[in-house]
């Protein structure tokens, strides 16, 4: 795929780039996800890159609720299935949650599309393409979903998720987890859990942590009740601030 | 084009978006340009999504240093022509520079496109298309110019410019402005000047200044004098992040 080698500084965020143009050229990703990864570049750069010590926190609160949860689903669309579809398929097996392919831009080729993918990782029985609920207040093609899937679901994990959705799912009674670069967008100050953190880290991150907490049901509780989304959001922003003004001392 | 209506809050950043998804169709923006983009929003967005006085004093001085140039050149690339070509073509008319088609992923079909657009806006004798000269020190393609353009200018203007070109730029003895939101790229942090705003903001702006400043040659000089690059680009870092921090409050 890649003429990329492992020793480049950049050479995880380029393949990131790389997946997400082959996306592309495959039909699955849109221009404008391409245009959203590039804003979220820039909210990794300058949160340095790394899983900070508060996505851990909300992580560890996200693989709580996530196995506290009876009806739990993960909302998948072009990006995600790009840049991480193993680690989806991993983390649904792992949590026990059923995927649904939920698309900003749906068109029925790429949800059969993102299907494939998924299921070529080893997905059972991915929700999506026949949608026979809809999710209120929102327009027509946006607001297809599975009863049996999204719809139903009490917990939903919303990985690069539209604002629109986010806020959509919230009204709608379901306790959300995002995982969006950016600590100050509609997804990330609406969601019940918040993990600023790149999905291609983020994932892995949560299934150890739901791995971890799977027997100890004592503290899953407490990793649940410690974690406060405003002031772990307000924490990363700092952090993304201070990043900023010593890039001018360098 | 579109159906953004006019009073959209957000209706100029969905403009820019919806003109390189085109440009993205008409095969004269690449798919790293969209995510380049995206990376340029999200400065933009801290930057406040306007032409801060800072970019103003660098602006000036860029209309200065264009004015005294001899062999000024504008560079543009994909991402530059889908935004805003005739901002360009208007300012090599009022700055009596030539164009150049300078790309990234160069392919000849992709240079005829960008110059048609160019020509269509007024543009004559665009370079670019069949070059005969190279920039030392970068990869074949990339390497590509021409001798009565960038190869033998003294002043070029690159919007959106890819930091091993700027430095080659430089290291070629050439004095740059630049135009890139981010204030600690290399781009930035190499050129003569830098302007740090959106392209479709600088280059209107720029063509006001060469117009005040055509027939004042002292306030072009004072305007020059008075910039001062690294002064300038920590102002400009410093304001995004007070910016970042305020969002935290809202």
């Amino acid at each position: 795929m890649t003429d990329i080698p492992k020793s480049h500084p950049r050479y995880e965020s380029l393949i990131r780039r790389e997946r997400l143009v082959e996306g592309l050229k495959d039909g699955i990703v849109v221009p404008q996800g391409l245009i959203a990864h590039g804003r979220g570049e820039m909210f990794d750069y300058i949160l340095g890159e790394r899983t900070t010590k508060e996505a851990k926190a909300a992580s560890r609160a996200a693989a709580a609720l996530l196995l506290k949860a009876k009806r739990p689903v993960i909302s998948v669309n072009g990006n995600v299935a790009a840049l991480c579809p193993a680690e989806i398929v991993k983390l649904s097996q792992v949590a026990k949650t059923r995927i649904e392919v939920g698309l900003f831009h749906r068109s029925d080729e790429r949800v059969a599309k993102i299907e494939r993918i998924l299921v070529s990782h080893g997905a059972m029985n991915v929700l999506g393409f026949l949608p026979d609920a809809r999710i209120p207040g929102l327009d027509s093609l946006r607001a297809l979903c599975s009863k049996e899937g999204i719809y139903s679901a009490d917990v939903v994990l919303i990985p690069l998720e539209d604002g629109d959705r986010a806020e959509a799912l919230v009204r709608m009674g379901k306790q959300t987890i995002a995982i969006d670069l950016n600590p100050m967008s509609r997804t990330s100050t609406h969601s019940t859990i918040t993990i600023v953190d790149q999905v291609t880290r983020a994932i892995p991150e949560l299934i150890a942590n739901v791995e971890d907490l799977k027997e100890d049901q004592r503290a899953a509780k407490v990793a649940l009740e410690k974690y406060d989304r405003d002031e772990n959001l307000g924490l990363v922003t700092k952090g993304m601030a201070g990043n900023l003004r010593k890039f001018l001392d360098r």
